[in-house]
């Protein structure tokens, strides 16, 4: 879509304050009176983030946990919230605030403000939230990673986009990849713990190719990524099989929100330590070189890249995914 | 609109936090490490807030300043916005930004970040804005009037109302009464300077009648406003005339973006000092005494009030100002 990207184009033109990242980060970093602040705001689409199928609860669950993820990514401590809601239907609308509150409780924050308006009758509902937190040490950006660092995720990757495929009926499987894609676990304290140590970090929302392509855009350097170390859980295996188009497809289905960072080499001890502290598995699965661009490898081959990374700002995310491989396929 | 009280009601049981000031003030007000944040998201929405036919660039301008003014309520400075954007058509879009461009030098603020995503089809354009700013002093609430204490209001009420009936075809007037409608000017400056002085503070976005009730009712007092004190421009009277029926509607008639705020009997010098240093006139409209709801007096003679005190949110905001008196009414 190159209206959106002439569009982010001109805005980041505008986007000359440093707490700004040039808009290239996930959140925004401001330092004011000896705090340093990140601050996000992202929208979720009927239709594009959710099903329209999807309840109440789950979409506020999702609105308020995909904001988390960014803070998350930063190592922040989320402290509040402010809500931009269209009204629709009274029953969903009651649904969504109970939904919210119970999201408000898991993560112990704070709704702070917010406005509501009348949605156009009819149209797709479309939220926003605005997620404050307050770093608590180093806050990585998507820029830092250097030639030698390594590349490594937290959690398993294409669960939720399994999920998503369950619930459009492509494939079938079990609850746990439906609530995976219903409600995403942003990695909070994962993400606190490693701020300190990755070079460069950001959560897995559009698809860990895509978001690893960003990280080393961003930093100047070749990510080279290993297929085959791609973390599958079982539950996805059972539902997709293990094949490299099911790896390839889980590596692009994006919705992971988990973290996606780089450090330098010889850091695994302290990381595989962590992890176990965490109860969340870390896996190192490529590394960064010299150079530009992507390279994917699967089994010490090298394999072509498939056509799209991930998902991309203007693409149809969900009926996208509806061309997900099948076992079948 | 019942289903929009009933959903603000379940959002506020939610709001437990301080900063949150129970979602009955204009901003969040939240103290972190010692600097005390002032945050706001205002949404507006096309044929709402603002006229299908009005340029992008003078939309921009609104979205900015109408969550500007809620933080000058608050004698904040501002720091930065983040912005929500459904993007819809192309040139619309760029003309858009160019105007937040405009607007964010005109202010001194920073674009810190934001999303968008692709706006529904055909639907009416729906934006939304966060600000950040930071306390200069104390920060008035819409709670703090007493009884004996005076309302005070800057600027000129009903310009921006005269303005929309101009724009919309029913009464003739001048380019600025519609400026003061597309391009309202939060009080930054008025709103530092009064803070200190304040006990309550807040804007007239939806009319001087119904946001002068809200402050009485916040403040567990009643308000009494005369309406001959209140401060009508040579151009609004050139457009409307001057009747009792079009003092009522440009104190109900909102997007004034004016300063309303309650002060102590026996500050009139000192207010007006300050109104000659900053250049925009202050202006005692009403007092407030022991007991509840709202009087209306015009020429020392109780009057009935208005039906609607002002905007309330669930009612058509333009087409409830198409009823606006003309002078021939």
């Amino acid at each position: 879509m190159i209206a959106e990207s002439e569009f982010i184009a001109a805005l980041r033109r505008l986007a000359t304050h440093p707490a700004a990242r040039g808009l290239l980060d996930d959140t925004a970093v401001l330092e004011i009176g000896g705090t340093i602040l990140v601050i996000t705001h992202d929208m979720i689409v009927e239709g594009v983030h959710f099903l329209p199928g999807d309840s109440p609860a789950d979409v506020a669950w999702k609105l308020v946990a995909v904001n988390l993820s960014d803070l998350a990514a930063k190592g922040a401590r989320p402290i509040g919230i402010l809500v931009g809601y269209g009204l629709s239907d009274t029953e969903w609308d009651l649904a969504f605030v109970d939904g919210l509150g119970a999201a408000l409780a898991a993560f112990d924050i704070a709704l702070l403000g917010g406005d509501t308006v009348a949605a156009p009758a009819g149209a797709p509902r479309t939220l926003g939230l605005t997620a404050l937190g307050e770093a608590t040490g180093p806050v990585p950006s998507r820029a830092g990673a250097k030639a030698g660092d390594e590349l490594w995720v937290t959690g398993m990757i294409g669960d939720a986009g399994a999920g998503l495929h369950i619930l459009t009926g492509e494939v079938e499987g079990g609850a746990h990849l439906v609530e995976r894609y219903r409600r995403p676990a942003p990695r909070l304290a994962a993400g606190q713990a490693l701020a300190p140590l990755a070079s460069a970090m950001m959560d897995v929302s559009d698809g860990l190719l895509i978001d690893a392509h960003r990280i080393a855009a961003a930093s100047g350097v070749r990510v080279e990524i290993d297929l085959g170390l791609i973390p599958l859980s079982p539950a996805c295996i059972d539902a997709l099989g293990e094949s490299r188009i099911v790896r390839l497809a889980a590596a692009t289905s994006g919705d992971d929100y988990e973290l996606l960072f780089s450090v330098a080499e010889g850091q695994g001890d302290a990381l595989l330590g962590l992890a176990e502290t965490l109860d969340l598995p870390f896996t190192r699965v490529g590394r960064f070189i010299a150079g530009s661009g992507i390279g994917l490898t699967d089994a010490g081959e090298d394999i072509q890249l498939p056509s799209r990374l991930g998902y991309e700002h203007g693409q149809e995310r969900i009926s996208r995914k509806r061309r997900f491989p099948t076992q079948s396929s």
